[in-house]
């Protein structure tokens, strides 16, 4: 088995984890300029958007990063379900003074990651991270066809089982203290929610490939832990919230930093599918509200105008305040002084 | 702040946790014997019952171990909501072939810790450790005049704190992947669920305690990531479920070697209480039942039968499979056997 940093090709066994509405262009080339891997995050854009991306991306730094899909199926939308949310919305914005107009269901445009495979491989990215399930055959082949180093994340054993079994080269072992989305792809059963503690050593017990720890790192005593695990390489993302290079508003970068752990929570009420952020108003009114939440990406969809608008008023009660347990530690520096702080003291590479 | 082995007066800061129905006095000897802290569970025990088991721990070892209560109010009993629990349960079992005559409501006694702690203090019991809440200030006075050491049980950093703030000397971090019930007290929140990885580096930054970490510890690389993070100490229970010293049915000790990470859940079907156990027809039946399920300690009450004849029967499926996320490890040994293994490897200490 290879190790991780020579498979990526990377100094730095730390990995940016992407954020899609946090990360930049900016922030991953600066971490994989510091030696690390930064993750650029293009899930549920269109192809013409990625390749913009990947083109900024690629005009800030000549080292590798990973370009990270949403491998997720589009369901059908329920009309009725759809627009007793958007009622909801509509008058929970109004009541909030938080300029609102719910789009059309005809107008909600949804892109898969199927679009995008042809541009990762016209583009030759060297690495292609995903989340929210497994790529189709076609698109694996395609992709190892071309070289190209796949990494998958999976939150319990038999996720990561699957993601061997279908040839995954590298495997994201993502513990319940991670911010954002869960990764979590198994239908019909319920959220598995194993700590990192828990998750890495079972995953390195089972499966023969690298297995990158994510959740709950921030400094090298817990990357050194990571690694006690068994882990050969780990995934920051709350970290670079408050980056300078970040897009998160002030009031997100504010609200991350005086967070402690019992204030994330898990949620379906901004995206439809399950998320952790810090708990605000918007959440909170949406678990109230006893309505069906409809599924990922359709929620989203609904609400990307007010996420747009919170984000005008820099109003962290209607933004997604994704973020994993542990940001107390978070500062605001450049992300390369981020990524060299975890370095601190990390004699282990 | 004095050195947590030096406050306990041990060798090596390993804690076997207290377990209710699994854990024996031989276990608890056993452990103290090698070097480590055995913990006695008495939580909801009478004075009498209390006094024995402890008498019974001295006869053999003569080294330090802890009692462990449970600091819970008793709540009043909701008739409706526990006759009609009783009559669910009666179905369940007679459908299952299992013997269970309800009890009758004015038959549940329950035993406040209040009534054991002139028992700690008679038998001079060095280390007491509690979960479900904090102990009465008058407790919290007793034994402390009497040199107790107190050991106190948190699931986040505000009850960290709590405990902090009423002189508690030790506390215990207990994250999301520990088996058992939940030690968590606040009421009115939701049930933090915060991963061992975030939990142990946000006590131990805001409180100047020794820490001692719970959940997931099951060999010397674990302890050392425990260590890491800054805990001066851990505590480890499920590998000793399969121990030789354990109470544990046959088909218990069998489950908890064959589950993996996503197999325990978190349920309030066994007692009233969160705890983290293996999943059975017993707790989905519960569950899916629709009704409310009364308050700790009167759904233990009912089902205390149900426990006993699940156990003459080795029927894991009416029993509480109480265990960690990380049973993968677990062995049939000996504690002494498995207490000597967790040392493996372990030059930190």
């Amino acid at each position: 088995m290879l190790f991780m940093v020579q498979l990526l090709n990377i100094r730095y066994p730390i990995i940016q984890a992407p954020m899609l509405g946090v990360t930049s262009p900016e922030m991953v080339a600066a971490v994989s300029n510091e030696g690390g891997l930064g993750s650029l995050p293009v899930g549920g854009l269109s192809a013409e958007k990625t390749r913009e991306l990947i083109h900024k991306t690629k005009s800030l730094t000549s080292k590798p990063f990973a370009v990270n899909l949403f491998a997720h199926k589009i369901p059908a939308t329920n009309i009725p379900q759809t627009e007793s949310m958007k009622a909801f919305l509509k008058k929970l914005c109004d009541d909030n003074q938080v300029p609102y107009q719910p789009p059309a269901i005809s107008d909600l445009k949804f892109f898969s990651y199927t679009d995008q495979i042809h541009v990762l491989i016209e583009e030759n990215i060297p690495i292609v991270s995903f989340t929210f399930g497994i790529l189709n055959d076609e698109s694996i082949k395609s992709l190892k066809n071309n070289g190209t180093i796949l990494m998958g994340t999976a939150t319990c054993l038999k996720e990561a089982k699957i993601q061997d079994e279908k040839g995954i080269d590298i495997i994201v072992a993502q513990g319940i203290e991670a911010g954002g989305h869960r990764g979590t792809f198994l239908e019909d059963e319920p959220l598995p929610m194993i700590g990192l503690m828990s998750l890495v050593p079972q995953i390195v017990g089972h499966i023969k490939k690298p297995v990158v720890a994510a959740g709950a790192i921030n400094n090298s005593r817990t990357i050194k832990a990571a690694f006690l695990l068994g882990a050969q390489g780990v995934q920051v993302g709350t970290a670079f919230i408050t980056s300078h290079e970040s897009l998160a508003i002030p009031a997100y970068k504010k609200a991350v930093q005086e967070a402690t752990d019992a204030d994330t929570i898990l949620t379906k009420a901004f995206s439809g599918r399950w998320l952790r952020g810090i708990r605000n108003k918007f959440v909170t009114a949406v678990e109230q509200s006893g309505l069906e939440i409809p599924d990922y990406p359709i929620q989203g969809g609904l609400i990307a105008s007010i996420r747009m608008a919170a984000q005008k008023q820099n109003n962290k009660e209607f933004s997604g305040l994704l973020a994993g347990q542990s940001s107390f530690t978070c500062e605001e520096k450049s992300s390369a002084e981020i990524f060299r702080k975890l370095l601190d003291g990390a004699e282990f590479m």
